[in-house]
């Protein structure tokens, strides 16, 4: 891309923390913009992906699971990706300059066999979802040039279905090669209830997921009462390491701003269920204006703090309506982005 | 004013995330002086606001609520306030060199219909209380050259007196203008218990707030004993946007260094409850020597991670006299003067 | 030592908080080198330090104590100390350049009265455990050129055991100078069961701790069955104030990188206990690979939040062989070698 260089200054005087990793032996930073191809160019395969391609590719242990399955058919690929489609900050009605669009890495949903895409890719990716019991299996094809994988949270996996690069001691799931499939197994086991995320953890961490490369996990208790009406909602900073866009752009699921992150619509009397999770290099509170709920450790609050990984549900019974803001209470990323509108009938 | 530059340097080597917002165009940073009625200059009066304005003023849904009534009359206004009066930093005991004076913004208690002030303006501004089924009714007058809001966490309200700039949709308690008046009233409703606060979060979001525009609020259970002595607490960061002093000082109600934020004390066996609240642009934990407390889940800790807008209760009974310290353990906001004594005889 | 000096842009580039205190008119910045004894050269003796001194030394209040009780023997002593012993990160199978090795400050454990070291001095220091109803009595020695104490979270103690610097108020307990002596006496009361920390707290606070000088503490309930193994590992940064080294490591127990960091071990069908603690400028998640546990609150969660100070506990039994990682979520940490093995047979 043609951009001009990043000012470093001004990106650590938003908070920035540019180095995040060193791969390949260069150094990352995140708010310069990495070459994921290039830096792919120099991994070796590891010996156990080595002599599993050997040996006719890895195989999935579906023989061994029982229960219900839940499939899933999922590619890796880019897109074009426009985190401020409207152009302005309609809480403050305001103008966002510069480009705000930018190659993008999603988990994009196909139907069985992916024989056709469910529609097109989006960050976060799809949800995935089971009931206690169920087995989840993702059919897992990379269209990227990088390798990169799938590394579910809270689910009950063996270590094979980790979806995480180690060095030496990598599964073949841990490092899914451009134009490999691979078949993962994951068991909603008992107690393993809750609100989970997945996202890449291959040997490019965490440059592919920056561009977009996680999504929400939600296992179920069947004997729960669904809410009427439910968001999930991904807390993350999309910055010029991912994006090479000259500034980072605090987002809700991809886009920044209200009128550009989700617009959520309830009704008085529904029983609504927020889902959050929040996941890049910093620490945010979710916050919703009118509204309050009860914390898992019993009190009463409106506004919680998250860290890189956590996730929190909360539902309330919906009783207040209006147009009212949600948002991180950081005020930076607030006024960076990290804000939307949810609306009540 | 006449302060050279802040060093942004500087200001970024002490932890500070210098860009904040844009706000009428310009990009406000946290260590560079904002000028806030030059800033107000350049905004529009929504909407809604310019025709409740036209239609007599925005009136208040006083008639429309039940239970006793807790009235407020608190004014924005201007007022020299000093961070460091007895200019020592008593944990070390060593001197803090420099200015640390400025024009902080206050909400300001008065007597009913303003005939009065109670005292000068403080930061934070005054606790508003209320039992559970009871009305507050804050009576709010904008003396500064700025739009300014209330805008409250926890309590129940509806929508038009949510005190927040919403644009284009903002109502008139969103946009409460210079000379103005507006009356805010919040309900007490049952399963509104707990610790809140109140901050302005109008158009200039956030530079009111960050030069002395909040509060704690809180809602108690009149079923509930209260606690035999009881201490209101903000943690949060006075910063060059909205001091013009060269420096950020990490400050407990305003103050910064043992000896200037709050001395407390307390008698042993006296039931001792601490209200402590973050506001600011920073994570922050609360640590009290010689002592300890039960979490709402139940665990017994000495120290907590609190976020932008996170609020919390502890209580315990006093058992054990001396000077203790009280401080956010993250070192660097500790060593800027986030700490105070806590004195039990 | 004669290093070049580090980088401040790069330092904070990695997210690195320069600004930690002013010691000596010093201003100390987590970026520079600072030089403990140096910095203890203008430190005046507190009076009540002083008048102890000229009465024959601080005594203990022993004989107030009652129960069992549990006796220590520690010296702070300066020692070499390798942050990555192999020089690999296994993680990503790359080496770790640059020098990796510095003069650190242990807590170091003893046998009965100074008698023999029961081993070298490590980062944490030892274990300091007591069961509900004993009394720990820790005999403490300072072979450092500088005063250090040790302050401890949770347990209780007379003002006079703190272990923290108070500027003219300091009592013997927190100014322990070169070459003395002093015991603290802390009492595990009922009400004070839980994982706690002890760390450092004296007049040069905190470039001794950053150095090193902290350890886990644990009161133990005697009616809860001890689990089968148990890890303690502190979350914690190297910073070139403390080491003179040219970059920031983030640590755990001292080291940084797979390989590097406490190589855990645990079989199928243990109940396996992690003991978690975070000491440092910054904010953490602790996460697990291919586990889970459930919180106080009584969600079940496999990453969770954690500030300066604050400890956690959490327990399972062992089901899922193999090799996982755990880490800190927050990715640069991560990479900066914020991660370790835990190995199941």
């Amino acid at each position: 891309m043609n951009l001009g260089p990043v000012d470093r200054r001004q990106f650590l005087a938003a908070g920035g923390t540019a180095f995040i990793c060193t791969l390949a032996g260069q150094r990352i930073s995140a708010d310069k913009p990495a070459d994921v191809s290039q830096l792919a160019g120099g991994l070796e395969v590891p010996p156990k992906v080595a002599a599993a391609q050997s040996s006719g590719g890895a195989q999935a242990t579906l023989a061994a699971t029982s229960g219900a399955r839940r499939e899933y058919w999922i590619a890796a690929e880019e897109r074009k990706w426009d985190i401020v489609p409207t152009g302005t900050d309609e809480m403050l009605n305001q103008q966002v300059p510069g480009r705000t669009t930018f190659k993008a890495y999603t988990y994009r949903q196909y139907q069985s066999g992916f024989s056709s895409p469910v529609n097109n890719g989006k960050v976060p990716g799809p949800l995935i979802q089971a009931d206690v019991g169920e087995t989840v299996v993702v059919h897992f094809r990379n269209k990227l040039k990088s390798p990169v994988t799938i590394h579910p949270h809270g689910i009950r996996y063996d270590v094979e279905m980790d979806g995480a690069y180690k060095g030496e001691y990598t599964d073949p799931g841990g490092f899914v090669q451009r134009g490999q499939d691979f078949t993962y197994v994951w068991e909603a086991t008992e107690g393993t209830q809750g609100l989970w995320l997945y996202h890449d953890h291959g040997p490019l961490d965490p440059v592919p997921l920056y561009k977009g490369l996680f999504g929400p996990l939600i296992v179920r208790d069947p004997d729960q009462p669904r809410p009427d009406v439910e968001f999930f909602l991904f807390m993350h900073a999309f910055e010029p390491v991912a994006t090479s866009l000259r500034r980072q752009f605090w987002c809700i699921n991809g886009r920044a701003y209200a009128g550009n992150a989700p617009t959520l619509r309830a009704k008085v009397g529904q029983r609504v269920a927020f889902h959050v999770i929040s996941l890049d290099n910093y620490f945010h509170t979710f916050h919703v204006h009118g509204h309050r709920w009860t914390d898992p450790d019993g009190t009463v609050i409106d506004n919680k703090t998250m860290g890189p990984g956590d996730s929190m549900t909360f539902e309330f019974v919906e009783d207040n309506p209006g147009r009212w803001l949600y948002h991180c209470h950081v005020f930076s990323h607030l006024h960076g982005g990290m804000t939307g509108w949810y609306i009540v009938e």
